[in-house]
């Protein structure tokens, strides 16, 4: 198959783990005669130094003429803190999803069991879980109006949906559910809000075409709290883009490390995967960045492209790793494996 | 001292575990020559059937012209998945917030040490746990307007802030963190939310009068896993309304137990008092609900009033009671004590 893949560094770690799930992509072009092309381009705050805007044009146009984005990770602290700020790394990220139309953020969260007692929950707590998160990505109060009054006094964001944009992810969620356990958690607030109400109507209504999933409704207080009680109760969870942005993070904790998870965001013609991690700029250069959920988002890719093989030899590959202790030193304190040599070793094992 | 404290029991295991607080109350005024009346009213579900509307004007006079508000707890499924339904239990709730201008929610997240091993978390994640949530109760996408277009297919919830409505909540934070610990956590979603920049810059504003506290920021995201990695890094959490339901009932699993955890809602003139669980509908009249979290948020009120040795004295039965096992079945499966009789317990060792 020939692909061509846009590669987003970004900030902080991003480039040193997007470098090693490139090479696993160089190592399974090979391994399966296929044929990758690769075009790199900035975004976030280096791309602000460098043009003064999180997402210059080329970067979208780019991504645009791509089948597919590879993207490390976003966000610079010099930013976070400075209320003068206009420009901000992650409207790059924002405006990219936007852009690509990419409504539907995937986030599998699973418990690898060599990694169990790495983990702050307890093991019987945690063992057989394995739910996805299907985070709406392109609505919500993410995008809504914002607003600031003339003396910078009173500030608003609007949480939006429409019917449509609700439609589209919940098909999706159904479906995967449809191919996993059948049951479909829907997590939202509709006791207090109006645009959770709607979520509730519009995904009972398409939930009647999808007799054999079996759909639950939680409140996001409630979700926040069964996640850590009882996580193996869920299949697949739907929500909307703020809660989904909440209890994916929350949920990330549970396997026992944020470096290991990787996440595909889709759109009807388009598609990008990122690891789950942020930036993590005190890390940034030394090597020691876990590069796990980068390779694991181009397994995700390469999956959207039907090449199940491939990714599952990069699975088997990451699963070496991981059993023979070819890890980074947030997985073992003792290691002294740095980023590239466990990237190295996967790809080795491709 | 004589206080005048409204009774709102309201919906599910609302009314039991009330009564028991009520028990201990009046152990305390018996022991320490005090004169509380109690006067009670419905709310809630309760109160929709009763009246159809779930804050009768008769309750919010009666919380009024009371000195603190006990509550019970509030909801009904009956009105969750109801798409039709026009009036909801919980505003009930949020209208009483309001209308006594409760603005800021006090929520100890503690570890009690005989059951540790209660909790999800590893026990070495969680010991010297010890913060308090200081949530914003009356503003933000809980109040803001809500939307739905004519033909029922958008829906919006705006999430608005005025500097008023932060500065004072954050003073009260300020005020707690030099009390406790002099750290002071700021949780937002700055990176993407125009009102959580505002309260950024009215939080870092006020934080100049307060030298002594170290304010840091964190993103909501992050928080919610900061939460199980590590909560024992906490001092004071400040943060929005819907951040807050969502961080603190996450938190509220930390101690092994959603039961015996209490919240303040206080505001300028006003204060009510009620656990964080909900009404726990399948567990309604069946004398198994835990009462503990009602009990400790009277002493919370008792603390409210300068009463320290009473609410002391509450507290100190409340470990006894946990020490020596007399609890509800959800902290000891063999348990046969039902609600009635630990609150007994608790009231007869006051
Ligand atoms: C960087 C930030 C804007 C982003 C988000 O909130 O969506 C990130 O936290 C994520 O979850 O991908
Ligand atoms: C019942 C509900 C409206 C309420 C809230 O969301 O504030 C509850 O969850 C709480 O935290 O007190």
């Amino acid at each position: 198959m020939n692909l061509n893949i846009a590669l987003l560094p970004g900030d902080g770690i991003g480039p040193e783990v997007l470098d090693q799930a490139v090479k696993c992509l160089q190592a399974v072009e090979e391994t399966f005669n296929h044929n990758f092309t690769y075009k790199e381009a900035s975004v976030g705050a280096i791309a602000i130094d460098k043009t003064g805007t999180p997402l210059p044009k080329k970067t979208l146009d780019l991504c645009k003429n791509a089948d597919a984005v590879l993207f490390g990770a976003i966000g610079d602290p010099k930013y976070d803190n400075n209320p003068t700020v206009k420009v901000r790394p992650e409207q790059g990220l924002l405006q990219l999803r936007k852009e690509l139309g990419l409504y539907t953020n995937i986030r599998p969260v699973k418990v690898f069991s060599t990694l169990i007692e790495k983990s702050p929950l307890k093991e019987e707590i945690i063992t057989n879980t394995d739910f996805t998160i299907y985070r709406e990505l392109t609505g919500g109060i993410y995008f809504g109006e914002k607003k600031v009054n003339e003396s910078g006094t009173i500030a608003s964001d609007l949480c939006e949906y429409s019917e449509k944009e609700i439609s589209r992810i919940a098909h999706m969620a159904f479906k995967a559910s449809k191919n996993r356990n059948n049951k479909l958690t829907l997590v939202d607030k509709a006791n207090v809000l109006e645009s959770s109400r709607l979520w509730r109507r519009v995904v009972s209504k398409i939930g009647e075409s999808y007799p054999e999933v079996l759909l639950e409704f939680l409140f996001v207080d409630n979700a926040a709290m069964q996640i850590i009680l009882n996580p193996s109760q869920f299949d697949v969870i739907l929500t909307e883009n703020m809660f989904g942005d909440i209890i994916s993070d929350e949920s990330s904790v549970i396997g026992g490390s944020i470096g290991l998870l990787p996440s595909a965001s889709i759109g009807d013609e388009r598609a990008l995967f990122e690891p789950i991690h942020g930036s993590y700029p005190q890390a940034t250069g030394k090597n020691i960045a876990n590069p796990i959920a980068s390779i694991l988002s181009a397994a995700m890719l390469l999956e959207h492209f039907g090449l199940f093989e491939e990714a599952m030899s990069v699975r088997e590959a990451v699963d070496k790793s991981l059993r023979k202790g070819v890890v980074t030193s947030d997985l073992d304190e003792t290691s002294k494996y740095g980023t590239d040599h466990v990237g190295d070793f996967i790809a080795d094992n491709i």
